[in-house]
């Protein structure tokens, strides 16, 4: 069984002793305290996806995928069926945008129904959620693999010199089961003697940059500086950037993206500094749906999170506020990052152009 | 005499009882505490400028030229001239990137040399510094009667609708003594009665947007709203800006332009979205020497700016760490918005187009 402790870390696993029970990191607390959750429920796996004990496109779709399975665990006999509904229902309301999240929990409400044996049902969501699972932890090995090609030839671009990409929150392993997305090409690289250099934009306001994927990478003593969000666009000009990967909550087949706010100004940065823009992710954030960027909901979380910063104080951690106590503040969670800035897709299957004949043809089945 | 209390509030003024005293506002702390700081000395000014209890690039050059007025004071007579000159390579090595703070100590020092009686050098700081303080506020106030016909003219497009103005870092009254230059069309188009909504970008990492301008705006009792630095470009995205207002620490006659970093980013997103962009600066903030913005030295600051941060919690003031223990970070202070990304130059003799014909056509005395 997976854990946090085996060789590669993960953000979410089944318990080693009980597998009636799910068990996450708690993110938001890191990197000062490490807290491991568990969860029991549906509505244990509702709380955490929507207040953000975990996060992350691929994450959120595992954490909904076994809720189904806990839902059914806690629901009578013979009422399967509508139970699973009812937990559909209620955690596809958890957050809009992350796309991954509707595609997991139809993915295990399929198997649910398929099942014909009733008692069968808890077993069959179970397993569901195990094989998305193992897909996604596959998946972002592979565009890890598929990466590091991206990445070794900007290394011999650099003759020895380390390669310097940029990075926007988190899409590494916490936000992803194993490896991540945009991190698994850089731990790849690293794990092969690659010289790599990690610009982490801190990501505001949730910081998921500075909290996560800073310490992802010092766990794993990848060389990476934390900046604002604001500094990219400067890097970029002095020719401090050699290329940005970052993750993305839905890919729509024209190839416009969704992800997490401040994306879009970086997409911008790396396009009008000539620089290589790069978005990884599994097939399970493609959404076949939208025609366009536009379409996609946008999320907008809570002022609180603007207006106040949890951080390591005197008192260990501490919730300060940072901003006038009677400002009003607008929190829109993401943003879209338009197939123009875009230089390709790093996904389980290749590298493709961001547009919708190189994605069918990389993925016919979606078609 | 200005003091913070009279009908427009300001960030610096002579002691009201005692002209060898300069008052600040110590901004480090606000919004949560209001400090009035005396400054004594020439080392006072140092330090007020080097740690940024002002700061701006007009307050840094009226703090600096008020520091060799008191430097003088406390020279020895028959040694003022050599004396000033300590003074201003003291002082010229504070803060690299604005160059009102080279252009104050340049006036000041000037009128010092001029004087031909020994005796009457201090006072002829002294008046310098006074002269340059209020045509620093007269500019601004001149700044917001052009900016606001841009405002007239945007408000009669929007018919009763607010226009939508965003804003980054602090180019209020705290940066420029009075007014402000970007906050000046903001405040007499707020006075005038048209409806304004200012969009407040916290400004990572010291937040002058969420302290300085979100506290400005409150006081004045502006419609406003802050978000985080990632968020504008989902705004503009979406049409929720109406125009973009900055100050500049630096503007070169090819009009690029030097700005709290994290501006070129907003400046991409507006070209991006056909939003107008414009700089308001008073003539203190040329530039004639450089060829263009790239020559520009930038000011790389501590990167304990982006792993602590100071807000309001349980005891008061708090500085709480948000990065990893490990992590380092790394911190330019500015960056550089190139000309073809702005639509005009908001200055105390008009609006311009921002290259070197239209800018010598407004001040062609510095040609």
């Amino acid at each position: 069984m997976n854990s946090f402790h085996s060789t590669s870390p993960c953000s979410l696993w089944v318990h080693p002793d009980d597998n009636t029970i799910i068990q996450i990191l708690d993110q938001r607390f890191l990197p000062f305290t490490l807290i491991t959750e568990d969860l029991k429920t549906d509505d244990d796996c509702l709380v955490a996806i929507r207040d953000m004990h975990v996060r992350g496109a691929p994450l959120i779709g595992v954490t909904a995928a076994f809720g189904i399975y806990l839902g059914l665990l806690h629901c009578g006999k013979g009422r399967y069926d509508t139970c699973c509904d009812a937990v559909v229902t209620k955690l596809a309301e958890t957050r809009p945008t992350a796309v991954n999240l509707f595609y997991a929990l139809e993915f295990v409400r399929d198997a649910v129904l398929k099942e014909q044996r009733e008692e069968a049902k808890p077993e069959a969501a179970f397993r569901a959620a195990c094989t998305l699972m193992e897909r996604e932890i596959a998946a972002c090995r592979r565009i890890g693999e598929y990466g590091l090609s991206l990445v070794e030839e900007a290394a011999r671009k650099k003759k020895g010199d380390p390669v310097r990409i940029l990075t926007h929150c988190n899409a590494g392993w916490l936000a992803c089961i194993r490896y991540g997305t945009a991190t698994a090409p850089i731990y790849l690289a690293h794990e092969k003697g690659i010289s790599v250099h990690v610009w982490v934009d801190e990501t505001r306001p949730l910081n998921q940059g500075s909290r996560l994927t800073a310490w992802e990478l010092e766990q794993a003593g990848v060389p990476h500086t934390v900046i604002t969000d604001n500094a990219g666009g400067y890097l970029m000009q002095k020719g401090m950037v050699d290329m940005v990967i970052v993750g993305s909550d839905r890919v729509c087949l024209n190839g416009d993206i969704a992800n997490k706010t401040g994306t879009y100004l970086k997409a911008l940065a790396a396009s009008d500094n000539h620089i290589p823009f790069y978005v990884a992710f599994p097939s399970s954030t493609i959404d076949t749906k939208l025609e366009s960027g536009e379409a996609i909901p946008i999320e907008e979380r809570s002022s609180d999170e603007v207006h106040f910063m949890t951080g390591f104080g005197n008192n260990g951690l501490q919730k300060i506020r940072i901003t006038p106590f009677h400002s009003e503040a607008n929190n829109p969670a993401f943003d879209i990052t338009p197939a123009r800035l875009i230089t390709g897709f790093i996904t389980e299957r290749g590298v493709c152009q961001p547009n919708r004949k190189d994605i069918l043809q990389l993925f016919p089945e979606i078609a």
